[in-house]
């Protein structure tokens, strides 16, 4: 028998998002429990993550408030550790021949690699988004001609679907710490040029997915990142002032 | 039945290391394939692994010999898929306990991340050896009261004893492109000072390990990390005269 879960989670975060959709792939029950980021509760740090990151799971203990953690379950804590310890806890996330797990734990770490650094970098950091095109062609020499990272689908796309929805949000709005207008640029680049049809395909099919309808709200991250992005222009203005 | 395995590997990276413990402790029969990183053979990056890295493993297909290697066998790439893929092929590696396969991963990956800059940023680029002791010190306190990193020897363990060997070797030899002393007195403080000593005793027993001990060349570690470091500070003394 399966022991109680619960996650703890914010829905701005795309290493929690990973968490999310592995657990809904999964049928497994679990209580889901939202962290203001902005606002920590206080308890979050010492009874759940050291680390007072998201996300972070209790499993098993007694069935209790979220709010009120117990020291009998366990508090596990980084988003990839979690998306193998349900792929342990419930068939069909990750496959069990030796060959293919390796190869979905590739996709993770190289795709996770390729991809973070030029979506921080444009998206938070106000570098063109530019290096998200590179990321894609990599990512996408990775891809088989067919289906998901390895064939069917794996704790490996469920790694890399909160980077892609979000980087989509950021640049089709222009919703980005990156310049005005360059987020659309990219967009379109994505959405027309040939040489990415193999990834629209795979991102189309992530999206139809009813993990991601139920973990993803849209119109949350676009307002959360058309905030963040006036703000982060306003300082750039003043400081070219 | 288990198919064949050649690792490709090179005695000083850590890395490799990491692939050579856990295929002893397997006790899976490989061949084993030196690559000397300062002359790649031109085939290893096309035929092998396109990042032109070790460690790589070519598994399965017929058998051949290591330096002509065929497409029928599966080229597996990245020390840490690498790991569990050890771990899938052969009992004993990691446990079956979905709490403790958890807790494995969040040592490797924790624990990796805080060692390696420290070790990386005094040893290979000449910052102070000290950052070495605080990950030391954050290391210890992930590791239980008795034995390994999560109790019984797992991959967890194979992931950080090279880097604590080869940090050893250049510490006690001053070999590293630190200043001269610096790595001497890191040496002694972690030798002697009663903070370290669940460290010690965590390191003593990863040493006396069969594993290590027929995968681990100090001597050859000692020349090399001695004569970097000897460049090493011609370079900076040139630079600062
Ligand atoms: N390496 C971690 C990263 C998690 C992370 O960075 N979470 C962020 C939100 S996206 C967080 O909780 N930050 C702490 C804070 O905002 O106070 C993982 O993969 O789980
Ligand atoms: N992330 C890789 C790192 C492997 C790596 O950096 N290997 C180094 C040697 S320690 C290498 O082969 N570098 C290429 C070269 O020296 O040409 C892994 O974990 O396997």
């Amino acid at each position: 028998m399966t022991e109680q879960i619960t996650l703890y989670t914010a829905k701005i975060c795309p290493w929690a998002h990973r968490v999310e959709l592995a657990l809904q792939e999964s049928k497994l029950d679990y209580s889901r429990f939202e962290i203001d980021l902005t606002n920590k509760p206080e308890w979050y740090a010492p009874k759940v993550n050291p680390a007072s990151k998201v996300p972070a799971i209790a499993y098993g203990g007694p069935k209790v408030s979220p709010d009120a953690p117990v020291p009998e379950s366990q508090k596990l804590a980084e988003s990839y550790v979690l998306l193998e310890f349900i792929a342990d806890l419930a068939p069909g996330l990750l496959p069990s021949d030796p060959v293919l797990r390796a190869k979905a734990r590739f996709f993770i770490e190289t795709a996770t690699s390729k991809f973070t650094p030029g979506f921080a970098g444009s998206v938070l950091r106000g570098e063109s988004p530019e290096p998200i095109l590179t990321a894609i062609e990599a990512i996408q020499a990775l891809l088989p001609a067919e289906g998901f990272a390895i064939g069917e689908w794996s704790i490996a796309d469920a790694a890399l679907t909160p980077f892609f929805a979000r980087a989509e949000v950021a640049l089709k709005h222009d919703a980005g710490a990156f310049d005005e207008g360059e987020g659309k640029k990219v967009y379109e680049t994505l959405q027309s040029d040939p040489k990415y049809e193999r990834f629209r395909k795979y991102f189309k099919a992530l999206k139809e997915r009813d993990s991601f309808k139920q973990t993803f709200d849209e119109e949350y991250i676009k307002s959360a990142y058309t905030k963040r992005s006036l703000e982060t222009r306003a300082k750039k203005v003043s400081a070219n002032a």
